[in-house]
């Protein structure tokens, strides 16, 4: 319900969520079901009414199992999943010119949905706006936190107006650079760190063809993998696909370095030869994009009191190589969601929540950075290939004792750690199992050539 | 040279320093040597008009080779050493009551020197004071930098006015939570890592004795390792002692338990048992000092082009437990006066002084992390007393082919993580040596079981 920056007034707990992207959104539907007259600040424009897909700004995303069990909840997974294109495994493109495609798991539920970020966003503001109680202020920026009234001051992008919001619980949604965060943790004990990766990233697009027909299988994501850059491709329901070039900022090569169409081309010829001929507006688009920053975000703590809490990339930014960026954000929303049911004192559930999502995450900072080397060393390794084969066979004859890593992280809602945890048993078994192979293949070769030995002296 | 703040107004370059504590005033040392008019902005008072050794605030620090070497280049080590009390080694007081002193190494130089820092600071802001085209301007908060320009924005704490001062260079020396920092590297890709030890301490004192003899041995650092709690004492000129008590916040026993002269006493009786007849004013200094937090810092960038440089905790802070946080600060004025000396160009200078110190400072913050550990696990562990009398023999039989870490970290200027790196060639070289010992002793054994045999054999 939009109507201006006015506060609701009845007896409900009010909430105020700072930043209305895919965390502060889904946090809305979640906090109106559960009771509370919610207001939503968001600095930028209604994402319903800003032109779609701005170039260098058509984010894709793919939607696993975490966001869709969070999205499932609230009713909200068949109106997104209508806007997304399945991947069912993903297309490998060798330096060498060679594809190969590797489905994702051995299940026809494991597959991933490609959805654009801003339609996303659009669906789950819908839903919250439908909500009674719940009301959307775009152009307001967050100024301030008083986090033990708690309120914050909000100040109006069009005419520099600003106002005091006060509320019985604050959500800070704002993102990797929280205003909240800061202001939540300012002066307390809180445990911080953000780390930039060297490299940064440009949006590309891989149009439909002019036959009207995708230019490359569409039902996949599509992964250039290399030591010095690195592509990832999601595909459109149009037929189109959003791709992100990643590489370092600086050295040789780098973002730096493509600076002429000639240069560019140079490159993509030597490092993505079948990409070029996928991407007619390659040269523009590298150079008039911008190129975006990627950043891990670790902090402590995530709440304060029974006033504030954080969630989304305010409590966790992570590295995008795992994919699971939004699914944590959503999930952040569900776990937030069963602990306030858990905990009917606020500050015990804020607690509760804290406690159940932050070793987890932390968990997924590593593997998203983790994903980054593995992604960069793959070219040179063809055991990486070999494993995931052989993770496939195992999976599918011993099921749901063996399960692959990214298949628990992306197929299921196992927590992080818990699936890290048990990935590293696994791989303890295989090889104890390798040895234990070895051993008993050399003892039968052993024993088989002393029998025929003693059988030729037998003779 | 005080006459309040106005600007210097010659042709010298000309340096704003932000903050006047150990770091920023032997940095106007300096950059006055090297011919900068400078202007120095501390939002508290002049250290030298207020009352020395306020309750809980008097803090003593361990001034070693780093330090020394600083203080010595701009010929202000011999005003600081009168001031000074020398530590000849290390008094380890065990919970069983059992006092044993470790000499800090085994040459007359590798002594340590116990001043106030109140009393420091006094002789650098006098020293820096007394050059000319240095300014002191306390009372005056920084409020904003424009890293561009560069400039600070300065508030009276007096009457709330502010004015812009530009510069040619700034240097942030504003601490731990430096606003130059945050706003130095406000958009950029900083890379930084705050955390705060879940222990925190408080200022006591073990005042001379009734007889006007100190307590205790005074020329020592004196130390009461423990799992759950432990203590440091620095010697003063005036034959006290001031303590600082290290506890965890919270749990039992924790410093959120110290709540009662009872529990006080109870505890001080458990865990150091002598050290509450040497304090008779233990039980009000712990109910009414103030609790100090400790956090490390990893930061980077650390300078702005030519214009904005860090030094000291605004850099790089780190916890007390190796006592080289003022000592690392110092030798920063040093490494940048070396770089400027080196580099023409300032922001070369910038560059090559980051470089040259941040490998180092972050060593340091781990040294001093590990170092915390140490002293918790020390009680427990005959083997560290073993091993650092084992460490002083080597040492004295090898001379400069051994010389043990803590030796190269406190009594040395070799850089931190150089001599962590050939620390760990020396424990190798003990483990090999250990192993080869045994090995040969085995053969040994070995072989002159077999030649007794034969011998008997023989017979």
């Amino acid at each position: 319900m939009m109507d201006g920056h006015r506060p609701t007034n009845d007896r409900r707990d009010r909430a105020v969520i700072v930043g209305a992207g895919l965390a502060g959104s889904l946090a809305a539907v979640y906090l109106a079901r559960r009771g509370y007259a919610v207001d939503v600040y968001e600095r930028r424009d209604d994402p319903r009414l800003a032109p779609a897909g701005l170039a260098g700004r058509s984010i894709n995303l793919g939607l696993s199992a975490r966001g869709m069990s969070a999205l499932r909840e609230v009713g909200l997974l068949d109106e997104v999943l209508k806007r997304s294109v399945p991947m069912r495994g993903r297309v490998v493109h060798s330096p060498d010119g060679t594809v190969s495609f590797q489905p994702y798991g051995v299940r026809e539920h494991q597959i991933l949905h490609s959805v654009l970020r801003d339609e996303l966003i659009a669906v789950v503001v819908d839903a919250a706006d439908a909500q009674p109680g719940v009301r959307f202020h775009f152009g307001w920026r967050m100024q301030r936190l008083d986090r033990d009234r708690p309120s914050v001051t909000v100040v109006s992008e069009a005419d520099g107006t600003s106002t005091e919001v006060t509320a019985d619980l604050v959500v800070g949604a704002d993102g990797a650079f929280s205003t909240v965060r800061q202001q939540l943790q300012h002066g307390l004990r809180a445990n911080h760190a953000q780390e930039f990766l060297d490299w940064g990233y440009k949006e590309l697009t891989i149009p439909v063809g002019d036959d009207g027909q995708p230019r490359v299988r569409l039902e996949a994501l599509h992964v250039w993998p290399g030591e010095h850059a690195m592509m990832v491709a999601h595909p459109n329901l149009d037929g189109s696909l959003t791709c992100s070039l990643f590489m370092a900022f600086e050295g040789e090569p780098s973002l730096a370095t493509l600076t002429s169409p000639a240069a560019i081309r140079a490159f993509f010829q030597q490092h993505f030869p079948d990409a070029e001929a996928l991407m007619p507006h390659l040269v523009e688009e590298i150079l008039d994009h911008p190129t975006g920053h990627l950043v891990t975000v670790r902090t402590a703590p995530w709440h304060h009191a029974d006033r504030v809490v954080l969630v989304g990339d305010a409590a966790h930014a992570v590295y995008p190589f795992y994919g699971q960026g939004m699914n944590s954000s959503f999930e952040d929303c569900l776990v937030l969601d069963q602990c306030l049911a858990a905990h009917p004192d606020r500050g015990a559930a804020l607690a509760a929540y804290q406690t159940a999502r932050k070793t987890h995450t932390d968990v997924l900072a590593d593997l998203s950075t983790q994903n980054f080397e593995d992604l960069r060393a793959r070219v040179h390794r063809p055991g990486y290939a070999l494993r995931a084969a052989a993770d496939r066979v195992l999976n599918r004859l011993l099921a749901d004792r063996w399960t692959p890593l990214y298949t628990m992280v992306a197929h299921t809602t196992t927590p992080y750690a818990e699936a890290l945890a048990r990935s590293r048993r696994q791989d303890r078994l295989l090889r104890w199992s390798a040895a234990g192979a070895v051993a008993a293949g050399t003892t039968l070769a052993y024993l088989t050539t002393r029998t025929l030995a003693r059988a030729g002296r037998g003779r």
